[in-house]
């Protein structure tokens, strides 16, 4: 699946990835209008509005961009109609072409991380049949648990080549208090980056791996050393736009072949028409915001090469 | 939330929980085949096979056990069907007057998370209404990306009266490769098992908090440094049986009032007519024989007091 994200990246020359984050006060008036005309003020009707408003935006972008990235905590959020608009919505960017990374991190240990391996990149078997239950192209993992926690999930991969993201460095401000804590003179982090390096081994596309990682644009000094650490891993960069970074910043994660790096903006893209920038558009073409502001961060980040 | 768990414990002189943690090849094969019967070999008939031999195993517990730990990933393994037999274990047990415990073992940053605690422990607002996604009284938590990740949970707890139990140092094998780490001459889970203390300052029952925290007890001496590093702290303590764990591994969990550990066993309850003690009781009485091991777990777990 890695061959598949970076031959995307290339054609579309676009190393970046919109995170379907929707908030419902993201989300216009008038959308949620009618899913709640129609469904009530209810989960149902939530999920309906997120829905459409994720239609929207991947009917105006899906031919610029390579990936999305849909958090599945946003759709949790409102229960079991969320998570059916969450598996609407993984469904709808596939059928579209889109690479799609379910931003999902999980991770526990053995049969269960197996589990959660089979139901979101790989098929559950049920007598003599099999399914896939949510079917993403590639999911973000929690390494906490350590290698039994990865190793479940890389083993799906293989079978369906698929992909992970594994946390390295997060871009919250507190992803120092355990992350940045020096082990031997040595971050945790690079120690966690090492062990990505390691199980990426084990699950090579064409020129990187299948075990990608996350490192946030917030931290870009330890993203240099990250990618000397991790050579041959795609880093999913979080943390551009809305939470601080910018395209300076992100330079270090890129190799030299101008490859290595996917960076996503969720907020400043999916809701670009509550920016002053994009308020020309208005709320009726909130899509054709999104748009504007895709175009506008992949020259932004393409002016780095 | 915590003072409702002591409370139950005490009551039914039990420190443990049942792990719900329900794979399709535990479930006897008469109720896999009435579900396929009436669903097909579909998600929606795994779905139908893990409620109904849930409801099975709960309603001949219940009256023993104050708590269940429903593993979220085993359901989440069957898409949307399975969240759905997720959410009607979770009211189930509920009706039953159980605490449930989520095993979601969720964790992000800010929004994010919240949207996690919101989902699983609190309530979502939409338009003029708020609802409860899954609303479990307990959720795991993920601790690797720092207070950014927990804080929103804690919220969520103060709010609704819920808890979380916060994964200090895990069960499995390779949890050290992390979590052993050493910071300045200490393990980075006796520095997460600081932090847990702190977090749950905020947030006290009357003798305990409800951040509790989860370590394994495959590892018994770091359960007898960390049970001091947190005396207000609930432990939830997997590996038991199945695991490895024993009873006389499991004292130094507890405080010297008897309480501060509950001790969960999924595969050694769950699936206990599979074992050569249990099998007298065949397939059909599968909840009798979870019964009988309940009773024995907790006969070996009170013989260390």
């Amino acid at each position: 699946m890695i061959n598949k994200l970076v031959s995307e990246i290339k054609k579309k020359n676009a190393p970046v990835v919109v995170g379907l984050d929707p908030m419902l006060n993201y989300v216009p008036e008038f959308i949620q209008k009618k899913a709640f005309d129609e469904f009530g003020e209810t989960l149902e009707g939530a999920a309906e509005a997120i829905w459409q408003f994720n239609k929207g935006i991947v009917d105006a972008t899906y031919d610029l961009i390579p990936a999305v990235k849909p958090q599945i905590a946003m759709y949790e959020q409102f229960g079991i109609p969320g998570m059916t608009a969450f598996k609407k919505t993984v469904d709808y960017c596939k059928e579209k072409g889109l690479v799609v990374i379910g931003d999902i991190k999980r991770g526990d240990i053995g049969s269960t991380s197996a589990a959660y391996a089979v139901g979101h990149l790989g098929k559950v078997k049920i007598g003599s049949k099999s399914y896939a239950g949510f079917d993403e192209d590639f999911a973000t993992v929690n390494p906490y648990l350590g290698s039994d926690g990865i190793k479940p999930f890389i083993d799906v991969c293989k079978e369906e080549n698929k992909g992970i993201f594994v946390l390295v460095k997060t871009s919250n401000p507190s992803s120092g208090e355990f992350q940045d804590q020096k082990i031997d003179g040595k971050p945790l982090y690079e120690l966690v980056g090492e062990k990505v390096a390691q199980w990426g081994e084990e699950c090579m596309g064409d020129e990187y791996s299948n075990v990608g990682c996350v490192v946030g644009a917030t931290y870009p000094e330890m993203g240099k050393v990250l990618r000397k650490i991790m050579p041959k891993t795609y880093i999913l960069v979080p943390g551009y736009g809305a939470q601080g970074g910018t395209a300076k910043d992100l330079a270090p994660y890129f190799n030299e072949d101008g490859l290595g790096a996917i960076v996503n903006s969720s907020r400043g893209i999916i809701a670009a028409y509550k920016q002053d920038k994009y308020s020309k558009f208005g709320d009726e073409n909130y899509a054709d915001a999104s748009r504007q502001a895709v175009i506008d961060m992949i020259n932004d980040i393409n002016s780095i090469f």
